[in-house]
């Protein structure tokens, strides 16, 4: 999430405790549940009319119902399970009943683990990811642009924070887009529910943990769409908000109790200092506006110090992992969150789903603020986060300001060098997501005012720099937009509607620059994909000489050697100093443009212009 | 040592094994040795004609010659001692015999220790440094103005970068001066012999390891010097390079081996990037272009990985704190030198010296750079680099932004509070030693275009951060100067030769603004002396509101709040928000005015103004 909204929104404040009208028995989360867990525990948490005046029994081989927690609002019950490793999947009765009346019964269903080698695999650095928001890509299905008795019912293409009516079938229908660019893991803003009032689009204000959003589909279609993304050999990444909540959520308007989110005498924000949680001078009042702040009047802090909150968001987690085969988890505005649930929650996570991947949102202010937040304990604070990765704010920074900078003694390229280099600092630099512009910042053709040759070198960073690349939907296709206000990056991509004027999913919908952009992209990715070097080979970088930042990327296999001009003008490129990794090597191959030299003694390059070359024997 | 020397220099090769007239015993080094280290080794570096054609013999209760190295250069022998613990203090002939010769005879003395408590006795954040340098402060020996047999003969006090007349008799001459400012502790940059033909004044090409300056004094003033300024309760930091040499030494003239220093084929200036030392991904060529690399074609890059080097700096250092009683040293361009050497030198030192002070120069780019080079393994390195503190830069550009710059989410004052935030990364930041300026850099009263107010609150801030300060002389008189050319910050004070205009040493001699600064600093660094809350206590520093930046130091004695208003226009400051620190205190006592505030609920604070309140019950 961005750090700050740009709307204003009412605020709300919580009646907790008091109950509406809601039916005996409401819900009951996770609706199901799997054996064969490392955790034999699970936690139901069950809404229902003054359901904590029940008695509760159940009866299955191998479950027992090991407590019965009542909180404040006695329209809730808290049941621990706990299955016994012997357990086979199957159906049972849960029964509640009150003096007097007829019991209720709900039917809890355990059921197999899925045992597919594609779930839960994990997205590396030998992926590229491609982020985008499901209203904002393409409309497969018109019949759910607006749902009856949600609270936002209009479409308005034209309006930036309105619904736009894109979905998951749209996505499905250009599954074979980003296969074909190059792309091997899909990153979509949440798709969950979001039932607000007003500019719930992008999804960070979830109503219901356990429902995809009607607007773009439902948990069956979810599923039906990992299911095709692995079927073609791409990924999936689910972005996770624990920071906060919807105020328009079942667990708001009828809160368990007021412990749910963080409660303050008035309405205060987060005062969105990542530095306050670190600062060993910091004080506590600081910190805890940080941590406990609001992010925004619509979405509440949730308190995660809560356990019955803690089992909540991790069994959320992990029940969509399982039920629809997520490969990796975005997990947004990680600083703001309570940072020993977080490395708890890491852990059981990563205890359930080995090779899934983690990378949280860092939008801090340096790479030692970054490493802060990453596991193994690197930078000194005596606590180990548990999160493997970060999204790489530092680099994107630094490629910007190489493209754009001057060189000075720490400008221009240098910064590059320098943020680079700072690697010191991580366990593994490899797991960071890099980037050049995502849903809250500029886009990077706007950031690089719309300089082509700039474009192409900033994608060819992107592309060969260690770590795991991500684009933005429309990147490829030249999509403009400043993030103040922040829907101008989030505009349609043309051709995701019916009846669009140009259907740029097609070569023919995209003018002849879209196109060379287009295709710049999709050589590059594909070329990555298939040179382990750029995906999972080793980093070499040299200081910049002459205005020129050279780095390589090698392996076994290959070596591919990466020199960006950072003058306005040409430059010529004597190679003779990076005899370490040239030796061996007589010519090379320019991945984009096929051209063969002879010799790679001496390159000549154009301004702003990163070459790619292979080397060759 | 500044990055890079403005003037050009001739460029020397050496001769290397080849050897000059030199009598046939030149010198023994160190010229002598103490018994009671916790070390029992001592080697002997031998210099004189053809002496390696000699046998060598020796005879004393508890001394062992255990081993007599013969090098490239027959005009060297290298001898090492064991002295035995039972060892009594001494002399004895160390006999050096050709055949067919007279033997030559050194008489070596082994010295008891001295065991006075203000023997490396530390430099600590409870201590106020200034910084000077000896040939720019006061001249109190005109008769070693011009010392005969010099390579640089005139004395021209109108040229930035000849030599001007002061000296180490001048200083004596003012310590009275300093600690009546509140100093507690004199930094002179390197006092011992640079023989060099031009620009020697600064001291950083030395020529003789074990001798003062002749133009500063003798070994014996020098001691005379450190007796004094203890006997008024100051401490002695020495300025250590062991990065390079001046390649007038005698050591370079006829070297030991062609290994002393790092040679090239090529004159081979460093690259000046400390990244490239710890970049994970960084090239070998670079890394060795930074650390072999020379620093000026006069200064000589020392090769620290050659054994008889290690001994020779080794043994010098521990000879000047046991000689002279040195309090703590200050290391020359830190990044520079052997990281495993520099390691092991430190756990030396300290060995024999625990409560030596030792901080390096570390004019590097990041807070987590700066961090990298000091010990505790803070930072992912996997090595301890043993430095107890750093020159602090990154608070000296912060304090500057703080002070000059515009409030944005991370510039002015949020640039301060996010660098102090980043101790996180040290083991300890109160070892940083923190300053405005220094002999490398424009003078703090000019890098604020010599606003008053500012440079108040400038020394306001270095005299209550947490660190050891560090002054620049004259900055209390308000010397100016910029950078370039380096020459500029490096002017006489005025008053330390006999005819000067002025004698601003003297209140009389000062005119009314300088005499509002002086009085500023030395009101502040005396309240500073007697307060262990702004020496020792705790810092807490709150995220700035409406940019003002507010910290505490504190302990059980006293709190002292600190608050710098960063707008260009007087603000209301309540501090309700600090209630962490304040509870409990009612009024305060402005420490400069001595103004006393029945209540401190709400302070006015003019513009780019810090107050700094000691808070009362």
């Amino acid at each position: 999430m961005k750090l700050r909204l740009k709307i204003t929104l009412a605020f709300l404040m919580f009646a907790g405790g008091a109950f509406a009208q809601i039916p005996a028995l409401e819900r009951v989360e996770p609706a199901f549940w799997w054996v064969g867990f490392k955790n034999p525990k699970v936690q139901l948490i069950v809404h229902g009319e003054k359901i904590a005046g029940s008695a509760v029994s159940l009866s299955y081989p191998g479950v027992k119902l090991t407590a019965i927690h009542k909180v404040e609002n006695s329209n809730y019950l808290f049941l621990d399970l706990t299955i016994s490793t012997a357990t086979r999947p199957g159906k049972f009765p849960i029964t509640f009943k009150k003096a007097g009346e007829k019991a209720l019964v709900y039917t809890y269903e355990l059921k197999a683990r899925n045992s597919s080698p594609q779930w839960a695999q994990g997205v590396t650095s030998k992926d590229l990811i491609y982020l985008l928001m499901p209203d904002r890509f393409a409309n497969g299905d018109p019949s759910n642009d607006v749902v009856p008795g949600m609270l936002e019912t209009g479409l308005h293409r034209d309006s930036m924070y309105s619904r736009h009516g894109g979905d998951i079938q749209g996505l499905i229908n250009h599954l074979g887009y980003l296969k074909d660019l190059g792309v091997t893991t899909i990153w979509m803003t949440p798709e969950i529910e979001n039932d607000e009032p007003h500019a719930s689009y992008h999804g960070y204000a979830v109503t219901d943990y356990y429902k995809i959003d009607p607007r773009y589909g439902t948990n069956q279609l979810f599923k039906t769409y990992v299911n095709k993304t692995h079927a073609i050999g791409l990924k999936v990444i689910k972005d996770l908000v624990h920071n906060h909540i919807g105020t328009e959520s079942w667990l708001i308007k009828d809160m368990p109790m007021k412990s749910w989110v963080h409660q303050w005498p008035k309405y205060t924000n987060s005062n969105f200092r990542d530095a306050a949680v670190m600062d060993p001078h910091g004080a506590a009042a600081d910190k805890k506006q940080m941590l406990d702040g609001w992010f925004d009047r619509r979405m509440a802090d949730v308190n995660q110090s809560n356990p019955y909150v803690q089992n909540y968001l991790t069994q959320n987690h992990i029940w969509w992992v399982e039920y629809a085969g997520i490969d990796g988890f975005r997990l947004d505005t990680y600083p703001y969150n309570d940072p020993v649930y977080m490395a708890d929650w890491a852990k059981k996570i990563k205890a359930e789903f080995p090779r899934l991947s983690i990378f949280g949102e860092t939008l801090v202010w340096s790479v030692a603020n970054q490493a802060y937040f990453t596991q193994g304990n690197t930078v000194n604070r005596g606590f180990d986060t548990q999160l493997p990765g970060i999204t790489d704010a530092q680099i994107k920074d630094a490629i910007t300001e190489a493209l754009n900078g001057k060189e000075g003694w720490t400008d221009g390229v240098n910064r590059l060098y320098n943020i680079v280099a700072q690697d010191f600092m991580y366990q593994d630099a490899t797991r960071n997501t890099i980037f050049l512009d995502n849903h809250d910042m500029s886009r990077f053709y706007s950031n690089v005012n719309e300089d082509f040759t700039k474009f192409k070198s900033g994608m060819a960073m992107l592309l060969t720099m260690r770590g795991v690349p991500q684009m933005y939907y429309g990147d490829e296709i030249l999509m403009k937009g400043y993030s103040n206000p922040d829907g101008l990056v989030r505009e349609d991509f043309s051709g995701g509607w019916a009846g669009d004027k140009k259907d740029k999913f097609t070569a023919s919908g995209r003018d002849k620059k879209e196109n060379e952009a287009f295709d710049y992209v999709r050589t590059l990715a594909n070329y990555r994909k298939n040179t382990t070097a750029l995906q999972t080979g080793k980093l070499m970088q040299y200081i910049p000489r002459n205005g020129i930042y050279t780095y390589f990327r090698y392996d076994a296999q290959k070596t591919v050697m990466i020199s960006y001009n950072g003058n306005e003008e040409e430059k010529a490129l004597d190679t003779g100093y990076f005899n370490e990794r040239t030796t061996g090597f007589k010519g090379g191959v320019n991945i984009i443009t096929h051209e063969k030299l002879a010799d790679v003694k001496q390159l000549i390059i154009p301004a702003k212009t990163a070459i790619i070359i292979e080397l060759t024997k």
